[in-house]
């Protein structure tokens, strides 16, 4: 990346597009692939895909193209994988389980430690393999155990106490699945996934399908 | 809306944020709302508020603001809420639990009608009170109930057939949780909700809290 260079969220958010094209063509033993040919898999234009990894140094050779394996190693180490980051999920129901096995199944990279909840009995149970603790115990536990991501899977009522908690525990990320908006320290990074903002998306273009 | 005006996703994307935030205030009592107040609560400019709500007839009046109840009546006739959608969920793991629990607490606006999937040990199975049925009925079940919207939580080897079927048997719009792109008829819009590329922006960001 060019010293003190801005990405924009735009750019950023097409570096995971990148990656799963070149898991799935070194799956498929693809060794190198133009950016033409890259724009017709994943749908951005050549001139997007070469403007976009030129933030970061180019990597593709006129007449070449990109090398599949060198150029998913670089984009994971963009993205800075190859790590292990420790995560906690915060609200044990069927969302948060659900998450707790997509991590397990998904990567290497990413590790859930412990599940939290409220409901009694839940609590000193396991869910594949992780234990549920208390919510109260919290603060604690990333005292003892350094979390890297706090992933929020609890009502919008009890969103930002859990939140709080969880940067005050000095994790490094907040994955937030409440379908509330999070005031959080502007140091420390959020994701949101807001299913029902994604649903009334679906639904406007369901009936206007001339704006799609 | 203006005839044939082309509104941007990203505009169309703003609009759930609105509602909710009308939601939160018309739960909170709160009759009207200036644009720069609205601005304080979701973090868009103003400006941007104002030029988002111009392309749908504007609703504001100067010197009063937006009154809360009308507007949120505006977006959600825009959106096309108030009536109620039929969906069925292929794939009953937990994330297709997730999604069918999410829905029943959500809105009555939504409605699954049926989970599907692949296991028999699953299949004849109820999951919040909805059956789960063998995804060799689906397009049976389909002709004999019109279905809305379709929603993916299946592996992504298993997500492309899954989605010809669904259109084939006359969804009107797909919500794909399959971490994999898909092909689909261009007039049938899909959402897609793709984890780990959210995970690995947050992991970005985590590395980059310079680029935040």
């Amino acid at each position: 990346m060019k010293q003190n260079e801005k990405i924009s969220t735009a750019v950023i958010r097409r570096l995971p597009r990148y990656l799963r094209a070149l898991e799935d063509l070194e799956n498929s033993n693809t060794e190198r692939i133009s950016s033409g040919e890259l724009s017709k898999l994943i749908g951005y234009t050549a001139s997007q895909i070469r403007q976009d990894l030129n933030h970061f140094g180019g990597f593709g050779q006129q007449g070449y193209g990109y090398n599949v394996k060198d150029l998913k190693a670089e984009i994971e180490k963009i993205l800075g994988l190859g790590t292990r980051y420790r995560m906690v999920i915060v609200g044990s129901g069927r969302l948060g389980q659900a998450i707790n096995s997509f991590i397990r199944s998904y990567s290497d990279d990413f590790c859930v430690t412990s599940l939290f909840d409220v409901k009694e009995d839940l609590i000193g149970k396991e869910k594949s393999g992780v234990l549920i603790r208390s919510v109260d115990s919290l603060t604690e536990y990333l005292k003892d155990n350094p979390t890297d991501i706090g992933v929020i899977t609890v009502t919008k009522e009890n969103a930002q106490s859990v939140c709080d908690k969880l940067v005050a525990g000095g994790v490094r990320g907040i994955w937030n699945f409440a379908p509330t908006d999070l005031d959080c320290r502007a140091d420390i990074p959020m994701e949101n996934v807001h299913l029902s903002d994604n649903l009334h998306s679906l639904v406007y273009y369901i009936n206007h399908p001339e704006q799609i």
